[in-house]
């Protein structure tokens, strides 16, 4: 098996380089025969990390970039004036070819925005995409767009169907999955403009479309994969993101109203912690791709844990050697497109 | 005080008539002097409930109507298949002046279609909206549109504010409401063609506009009043009524495992109840004005007690004694709009 080259935003995330770091040495020892470590990001605090862990490794080189893009830049500018950033050079390797893939935890919309001005578009796709996992009573559903593209045409929520459909079968291994159209009733005929055309087109597709599906049918694992606009899709992410925040805030104000308040709630918190918060914790997940791009780029939560940097490294393994982007392409331009 | 005309939709809800008529009755008995309650649904189902009572009140009297909208019937079908549904009656009653308003816990869409076409839109407003009330540390913010108007153009969020701080102000007291408008990013530039536009026309007009606010701001009590087009409002409101669902039954299938674990978590739901469950309850804040049309129609959820029915009549008292619809009309009209 052929080493593949994967690139790591060694400054990205809140807990940089620590975690970013700790991730690439766990992957890089798992997988000493199938994978290749590029740590981007300024060599002497990287260097000092990696002293930290006392092992040698040599499937892992350290690639200098001096510029850093905090959470706080803004994803257009940030491309321009740190030219240097961890985030330019790690794309860069990947659209020279260097390496196969790039991961980081860092400022998503910069990674986002670099990623599809600098390894540019598969041929075909009018919109890239980005998905995000939200947990369902079965599992898993993926909502595809979640902000990579906030103004779409119906043929746009098509290619998200298509490109989510080729990465759930072969990264998350479901054969035929079920799609949802994610509109404000679930009769064809209900929806705006764009997701009555988007319908129509998905019904022709096929693919396993099993018609609209509502926003309270996102938590219930009506489908694999539910597609949006990037604008609702983004809304719906922020909103469920926040919900696991304003319960932990309330569960915070009850305890400190005294003694008592606080032993109830740390006995309680156990198990609400297994029985619900953890299904709504949306940093366990990982990474999720950014589709449609012409090279694979990977985006995690800023305080993705060094498991959550492993688990991305080899998300971004699997679509590598799974050929999802040389599926895009081929799926993208059938019939002459 | 003159009195006010309620007509109220004896068979809207999942508990009909029984909810509908002791909701009624309550206030109607609360409200001797200030209000005058229709009754509008099939008679002798209406009185049979009434009798159940023992009360004699003269501020209510029944009205007739053959036919009932289900909550399965299409919104637009059910106008024309059932003319002498209580939503048409009762609607009629508003558009001929018998009645000041009208109140319904029946099938959403019919009402809000109903309600749109038989009353007709306020002169100057573009598109009606609904709103909706989301629980918020700090108390409520309150989401317009949630489903009214599903394809917007900028003037129409713009219209949804106008509407909306009118509505605050009069209907919940709060002098100067603030208004946030939702998009993917805080900054100005953020967002799609519809907010980058509307963006600009809010900061233009006079009211007190915040700026942009993201998807995990709903709960966090940023703003007052949030503006969105009807379908991502409707994609989150759906969103977040399943928040709730989707606890109770993994706490439900986690009680399941034996007897345990069943008394653990009836131990603790007391404790969850008030610190959390409760303000995700959207059962629990009675109905929702549809704002824009030229007449009074709060809607209400399918599962209303007696006592959410009896404050839909009360906030219908107050939109109509305040005159909102008055005020809509001449904030919408100024400048020769």
């Amino acid at each position: 098996m052929s080493k593949i080259k994967i690139a790591v935003d060694a400054m990205g995330g809140d807990f940089a380089p620590l975690n970013d770091v700790s991730g690439a040495i766990i992957a890089a020892e798992e997988k000493q025969n199938e994978l290749e470590i590029f740590l981007v990001g300024k060599e002497n605090l990287i260097n000092e990390e990696i002293l930290k862990h006392k092992v040698s490794l040599k499937n892992i080189t350290v690639i200098n970039a001096d510029e850093t893009v905090t959470m706080k830049d803004s994803p257009t500018e940030s491309l321009r004036s740190k030219p240097n950033s961890s985030i330019s050079v790690g794309l860069d390797l990947v659209k020279q070819r260097k390496a196969d893939a790039f991961i980081s935890a860092g400022n998503t919309g910069a990674v986002m925005t670099a990623s599809i001005l600098k390894l540019g578009r598969i041929k075909g796709v009018g919109r890239p995409t980005i998905g995000s996992l939200f947990p369902t009573d079965q599992g898993r559903t993926m909502v595809f767009d979640v902000g990579a593209s906030v103004d779409c045409k119906a043929v746009h929520l098509l290619e998200f169907a298509i490109m989510g459909s080729i990465y759930m079968k072969y990264v998350h291994g479901i054969e035929k999955p079920s799609i949802g159209l994610l509109s404000v009733g679930e009769e064809k005929s209900k929806g705006d403009i764009l997701t009555i055309e988007a319908h129509e087109l998905l019904e022709k597709s096929g693919l396993n479309f099993i018609g609209n599906v509502e926003g309270r049918d996102v938590l219930r694992g009506k489908a694999d994969i539910i597609v949006c606009d990037g604008f609702t899709g983004n809304v719906i992410l922020k909103f469920a993101e926040s919900v696991l925040d304003v319960m932990k805030s309330k569960f915070k104000a009850y305890s400190e109203k005294g003694f008592f308040h606080k032993l109830w709630v740390g006995v309680m918190y156990g198990t609400l912690k297994n029985v619900v918060l953890k299904d709504f914790d949306y940093q366990e997940y990982g990474g999720v791709p950014l589709l449609g791009v012409d090279g694979v780029s990977i985006i995690g939560h800023g305080k993705s844990s060094p498991i959550a940097i492993k688990n991305m490294i080899y998300k971004a393994e699997d679509m590598v050697r799974s050929g999802v982007n040389e599926k895009i392409r081929q799926e993208l331009n059938k019939d002459g497109n």
